[in-house]
């Protein structure tokens, strides 16, 4: 069994880790994590920075916030990283970076993967994460099985970047259909019509989404208690919108529900669940 | 069995009639009609005027394309219609009309129900259609009977309106959700993402949506042949943002994606199917 590097062990990776340890993975994490004392409990053993780490790994893996994380986090890689290695950032991040990524890892001799999740932190503890991947099959193949120990829902979608992209289409279509509900919502209560019935209708027909289901009733039950934070969900727009410039697309809708989460976070609602959009519909 | 008098028989009118005549209803119909043919050869009675069709009919149902069409139809209809019928327009039109007829009828001694259907001409012909309905319970019980030979999923939604209301979100959320996989296929097509492989791994996850499967394929297959025609869906989006207007809701999306609708129209695209969104994005 390959032996793993994980760096960054926040509410997503912590889980993803002790999975990893779980199907019997030796993990190495960063003596400096918060969550260094329960990973070693666990199992793993703790190294002092990431190029020592990356030097006694066989496949490292990162999950960060956001693009400048995973590119500081990536150049001292570099400084251990050996020849033959795998490098997989299951981060959510800019597919322009990713890509950035994959080349310099090609000219040190290192395949890479991006391999950004959903699920969330359920998904993260469950091990049963969806895993959409951009690279190489044979990448793809050697990352499989350490794949299987945290997720459910595994796919190569195309090569290096293609993994990003898909993830910001999910993030795309999720958040702009939050607001169709989220407008559909207040506009019948404002109407005085009877949300809970309305929308047992519209799940049977045409109008039918997950995010109806799920987030239409966080609505009806005014629950903003996170789920996922609108904050996040602002960043990934935000890598949406990015991506969409940089292939000349012009996306109205992402623009939109991206401006009106901006809203909902400059106005201190950041930590909310995404949902929260019905509350700037009903002007709270 | 109460006799029906039905008007508006058109691509949806002509089977819900005749699925009426079927289930065992004496119909009376317009012999103006361009279907009076089939409709008499059915079974049907023909009638020379609306007023007389409404003198001689306890259940007055109206299936026609928006409000203006609707409100001379019901002037005429109360030249003839006796107290205690019952009047059902089946259209989708304006929650506001609605409310107009309701009370209009009432005045007259006669029930009314606003029943807008969804289920498009397959669910009108095989009797399967949606019916949100709103008014009384006593007129919703009494129409019932009629609403089985007709649909499958029948609900009453709340007072005078509520049908029209909930058709209205209903229309806004499939439209909106229709530009939200719009922007991300074109976006991911543009990247070189495989967009079968996509939409399968985004079908596992919150974006799933019976848009995201149906129109999803229809934009991978570039198949446009209605469907729902982009005309109708541009006027059913002006009735939304009327209703929004009238209820001092903002609907931001709706707006955007209603816009959308009228270039499509207005390029010469009304005739296509709704999905054809995919085609302003993709700039053609």
């Amino acid at each position: 069994m390959e032996k793993i590097g994980f760096i960054g062990l926040g509410i997503m990776g912590k889980p993803m880790a002790l999975n990893l340890i779980k199907a019997g993975y030796r993990v190495n994490v960063l003596s400096a994590s918060n969550a260094s004392g329960i990973l070693k409990e666990a199992g793993a053993s703790l190294i002092d920075n990431i190029a020592e780490l990356s030097k006694h790994s066989d496949i490292i893996i990162t999950m960060l916030p956001d693009s400048p994380e995973v590119k500081n986090v990536v150049s001292e890689v570099l400084e251990g990283i050996n020849s033959g290695s795998l490098f997989i950032d299951m981060s959510t991040i800019s597919p322009a970076v990713s890509l950035e990524i994959f080349t310099i890892m090609k000219d040190k001799g290192v395949s890479a993967l991006d391999a950004p999740v959903s699920g969330g932190q359920v998904g993260a503890e469950a091990g049963t994460l969806s895993i959409m991947t951009g690279g190489s099959e044979d990448s793809f193949n050697r990352a499989l099985p350490v794949f299987q120990a945290m997720g459910k829902n595994i796919v190569l979608i195309g090569d290096a970047g293609a993994g990003q992209v898909t993830k910001a289409c999910n993030q795309m279509i999720v958040g702009i259909t939050i607001q169709a509900v989220a407008e559909a919502f207040s506009m019948a209560k404002k109407a005085g019509v009877d949300l809970e019935k309305m929308r047992d209708v519209l799940l049977g027909g045409f109008a039918q989404s997950r995010i109806l289901d799920l987030h239409g009733k966080r609505m009806i039950d005014g629950n903003f208690v996170p789920g996922f934070k609108v904050k996040l969900h602002k960043k990934d727009m935000g890598i949406a919108l990015q991506t969409g410039a940089n292939h000349n697309v012009s996306l109205k809708a992402t623009e939109l529900i991206a401006g009106l989460m901006n809203q909902l976070v400059s106005e201190g609602h950041g930590e909310l669940d995404h949902s929260s959009l019905f509350m700037l519909q009903e002007g709270k």
